[in-house]
């Protein structure tokens, strides 16, 4: 008996392939995980016995957790909605990094085109991947379309192939390139690690859950800030505290110089190249930036 | 004469080709060396006067410290033994990086085939790139068998070009993609500092080798453990200290809020998905986490 | 009028294509801003709105700095002289990274050929992408010959196509595999942080181009130094301050067991390999050496 | 008048995009037509200015045809179903080249499940890339089964995610990868030359289609076949004429020495491997075999 | 003397290194020389023992024929001009082959700037590969303007960088990709076969010239043409042999059934579209069309 | 029963793996054979239902086709000595084609060694991949000398990792790139098709191993030759015959202008670049080379 409950104690979690893939796994190691992808399998390993890893699309990933053929995964929130699944979101794991920041479903056209609003599409051909959400869309707007799926380039159809096109954009380098014009934002889009609905409310994986999305999130938290280490002169400190951001409260530390104090705190590395110089200005000296792996509580 | 002498103050080095060989860069880069391997040379250049190095075959390696025509070099324990080569053995170096991790020598059979043991292969062909100790491995248990070399695939040989083999896994992927089916294991391996006898008693060359060494050891203490860096109040301190893995001596600092103390400690990065829950469930704030590159001392 | 003053308010900077393009890469992006190179596009984008990058070759760079097509560049020292360029230097960005480092334009011949100096290649034939900065050195050295403009492999022409030539090389190993004895250096050259003559004199964007040139450098002087933190028993202390470097002042805190001093300071990592066992010799316990990212002030 | 006359004298033909491409090219390059793919453009180049191409997915293709965007294209009788598109189909091109033989789309489940034909499958999850046509199949078969669009990575699915699968095959080495097993074929495909409707009705594009396809199908007439020549003695003339196949009339040619007569004919490529032993038991001599570009008429 | 003589008997030919490279091999082969290119030498191997191969770039060739250094060589017409490089034109080596085609040297200026002729450029700045070129024309037309070495991706340079350039393209495609307009072409290239004015005149080389020229111009005649065999009844010989192309001479022999002929021909591959049709609508039947090697004489 | 005899009519035949698997591929190609090689798989595909293909190393073949477990096999020469295996050569596959020509396995030292000749190696220490093969030849010549199993770069071992080396070449191109001096020849060898004793004396399989060998040696045959076809005047065709090579008897055919004759040949692809100028010469007009697939009988 108690082996077939260890065996129910492992959460089968899906993690997306494809374009979000190989981030993820850059999350999970940040997050402190060992996650090897063998060659040509599906099943990837994880140095945690109780998790069970699968690969799957982002596309499909939440029709298998609403079926609870999944406990958990990691998907886009476009594709939630695109299925219409109801599933338990835990987290948005937006990050700074390649596929985790936020993309946006453009609806758009070639530029030179008449049309000027979505109101123009009535009776016209979009191609799109995502039809239910483009559906959704022209119904709140009152305009009746054709929609078409794509199987993919859909940025290269319009004019020939489609008149308009939902097509989803991270940087906005492919409408550019492709010479289109957007008409409008159909959805905003981040990465959420999502759950069954049994399986949140089972409270060994809702702890299980919490301590993953724990390490998830303090990875995340690490990306995009640094620490600084600094000596300045004691009475420099307050004007030097002043300008350093709140939110990591400063380490002051005595010395054996004691004219001077050590003063270590973590800041958002955007921040770095305006901070530098004024910490230099208002007297700290041996400024050292030193990169971080997570950050916690 | 000093010109002889100092020919005679360089170490010749061998460094192993083939699957160490790019863990191996990184554990001499990761020590403090630069290591710069010239397309098709095999002559890697270091920054280091006194070092000479050359690249060699993990196989051939001990084969050619034991003549004398290398100082030192670095290759498995399984080819050390495979030659019978009278070297002295320095350290082990294994390390939690690809090829570096220990590797099993395992005596392996087709699945549903009816080997159950070592004994039913009694007069049967067994292919490996390991000879001497495949036959050293079947006297031991009393068998007599044909021992064939395999130049390679020796995984694939099973059932049809040979009846088991002895081959190399460091994850038993191959094993599993291949269908077999383990009967024993014929050594368990990891990477090694070996000596030539004659330099290891050299005072120079012994002086230069256990430097290089705690840098070497250094780097791969460093690897799998980070930092931690964290903000306690001071009436938590013994519950946190008490969760503090015992290898690290925690740093204690003052803080100019006598209320708080700052923590500052090394663990293993394994620990971390269960530490780091359990520190903010102590009072731990502002943990933060960071890289370390060498640990000394 | 403002709209104007605001497109002024831009500095477009030109970033070198070709072997120095993946090193400024790395270096923008360890001082702190995000570059990127969208595929077949000669602008990289940049996270400062008040940059416009533009990527052109080393050898065009200051010619388009000079004629103000360019406020400032990156290019080395060798090429803004080749074009005769009057440009204004703010800054030698030699770095310890790939063609980062100083390389040098070398006057070299065949092996076993006659020539033994400058001297001896009067009337013959030098093959060089440098024709400029080779007919200067040789009107230096009052030698005639006949310089000849190389569009590659400079270094296979001797002995058929050319006599001599002036090629550049940053390891010397195009010049070994080819068999070349070297003759002279003809210049050392650096990457160098170039401006236009007039950006530089206007206020705005010469507080710019320091502001960055803060982060660049800082970025620079990190590399090839590592942090140390050690803890010192009391009374050894002068003994381990003694043998740290004076460039970094050593930051000393107290510790909890007040036996123990904890000493935290930044060294340059080449002398990592002989000072660690020093350390260890004098006292010091639990050395941990950890990675920087910036040192400014 | 004749300016727009004579722009409407040009078909427009849709390429398909994918698995069917390379071997597309290949085809239209044997059949005469040189075809450039410029890189990162939907538009390949062909050589002759009454035609226009265009490449899309093969999943597509017949939805445009269908609309009148294309007058024609080549795509998988496959999707010409799935889309149940009214198109009118030219020309079967299937062809001894990789992805223009036939193709099966296989009903399958996993090794070792119980199920044993379409009608275990009530109930069940299906995954395919052809809804349409597995409903249709499923409703033929009086069996209710949920369909689900797979994404990609179909094969990979079952158990875990579908319990069975409807999928594409070419050699069968995927479902043997996938230990998988076959239930039924729900259909065969080959690559087609579908018109539009009133584009196959109007003259000039109808004699345009019947030369196009002339040159492709003697293309295809060539491949697997090979031309063979030899010399017989007169005698023995009626022995090896009646091993050579009817297909070809071979042409028999006089010599110069009256006692032996020249043989050349056209054989599939397939039989030569039994007729060239046969045809040298019957007395030929220096038989050459040699490659054929096209056979027409 | 008679080793210096049989010294003296051999060619040294140079072959243009990069985008003409791998046709002039193609071209060799299929010429009948099999031309080996060992990795990482400027010497290829040729089984002809009377010639030795060099790899030159092709904007040098002409400089090093003239200079006697090479006997012969093959550049573009264009390369031996901007040098101003006086030899003997021995072939045009044109065929239809990528780079082998001709070329086209085109003043251009972006897309929707006001210059409408090169009249309009005096003052400006224009780059380009061949200063000497453009010189020359600017010259023809009296403009003068300023003249700037381009050292590559010189397409990108307009409007920022150079006002107009003049660059090479054998398809227009990167004209288009960076949206120029063509104001004229300043020279059409092809590649051609040049020697040294002396060893032109050298009876032994002069002979071997016009061997391998044999060789070389009956593969270029070969390439874009077919073989075509076809039986024809005696009473439509005629009728087929009018629509055949004057060019070859059509071999017709003789068959055993005595009311029917065979015909083979040679015919120019682009012919065959349109011909087959024809030949099928005449009365011919069993229409082979064959691949050719060489054709000479 | 015959079941089981159906089972028993099929060969098991060994394809080389490595370096010659690319040319054997070419070759079954060439001659008729549809060979596949699935990915990761040992067992090739063939389109004949009485062949079972299975890749193995050229070094293991011969032991493999000794003891059965194959009963054919495509390996060198060089590893049937190797490795003393009594097996039954049926045919030398020596073609003009990448490691299908002539290889050598020579006796090497380092250029500048002072070792003239065998003799010179007493007591030496020689590396080399054919332990056997070099011991035979070193007792030969009565030399004794110790020699080392090397696993692979053996070039690069003298001098220091071995005074001399038996190594395989085939152009000798690694000979001159290691700066080595060849003392001697050891072996030539080519590749074979050996089978099994007992399988070459069952009269089924040497039926079967006489087709494939006519198949297997007629592209063999027509490697290196081509057709030409040409029109001579009915005067000029003694002088032309007697140029031409005596191995392919010439079909002479009449044509409709009895003044001239077609000459058909086959003839070694090396002769033609000096034969084509003489046929010229001699009256010869319209000469076509063509292309030849297989020669046989």
């Amino acid at each position: 008996m108690s082996a077939r409950k260890s065996r129910a104690r492992r959460l089968r979690l899906g993690l997306p392939k494809g374009s979000l893939q190989a981030t993820t796994a850059k999350l999970f190691e940040l997050a402190g995980y060992n996650l090897r992808f063998p060659e040509r399998s599906y099943y990837p390993e994880i140095d945690d016995p109780e998790i069970e890893c699968i690969l799957i699309r982002a596309q499909e990933m939440a029709r298998y957790v609403e079926q609870g053929v999944l406990d958990a995964g990691i998907t886009g929130i476009d594709w939630v909605r695109e299925n219409g699944a109801k599933v338990h979101e835990l987290a948005d794991l937006a990050a700074p990094w390649p596929n985790y920041r936020t993309v946006r479903w453009l609806l758009a056209v070639k530029e030179g085109s008449h049309f000027k609003s979505v109101k123009d599409l009535r009776g016209k051909r979009i191609a799109t991947e995502v039809v239910n959400l483009t559906k959704a869309y022209l119904r709140k707007h009152g305009v009746r379309a054709e929609v078409e799926f794509s199987y993919g380039a859909t940025e290269v159809k319009p004019p020939i192939l489609a008149d308009a096109i939902v097509d989803v954009s991270e940087t906005g380098s492919s409408i550019r390139a492709n010479q289109l014009r957007v008409l409008d934002t159909v959805l905003e889009s981040t990465p959420r690690f999502i759950a069954n609905k049994d399986a949140a409310a089972d409270p060994w994986k809702k702890r299980k859950f919490e301590r993953m999305l724990l390490m998830l999130q303090g990875a995340i938290a690490a990306a995009g800030r640094v620490g600084l280490m600094m000596n300045v002169p004691k009475r420099s400190l307050p004007r030097v505290l002043e300008v350093l951001p709140a939110l990591g409260t400063p380490t002051i530390s005595a010395l054996a110089d004691d004219q001077w104090i050590a003063v270590n705190t973590v800041v958002a590395e955007k921040v770095v190249r305006e901070l530098l110089p004024t910490l230099v200005e208002r007297g700290a000296r041996g400024i050292v930036e030193y990169p971080l792996a997570k950050i916690v509580g």
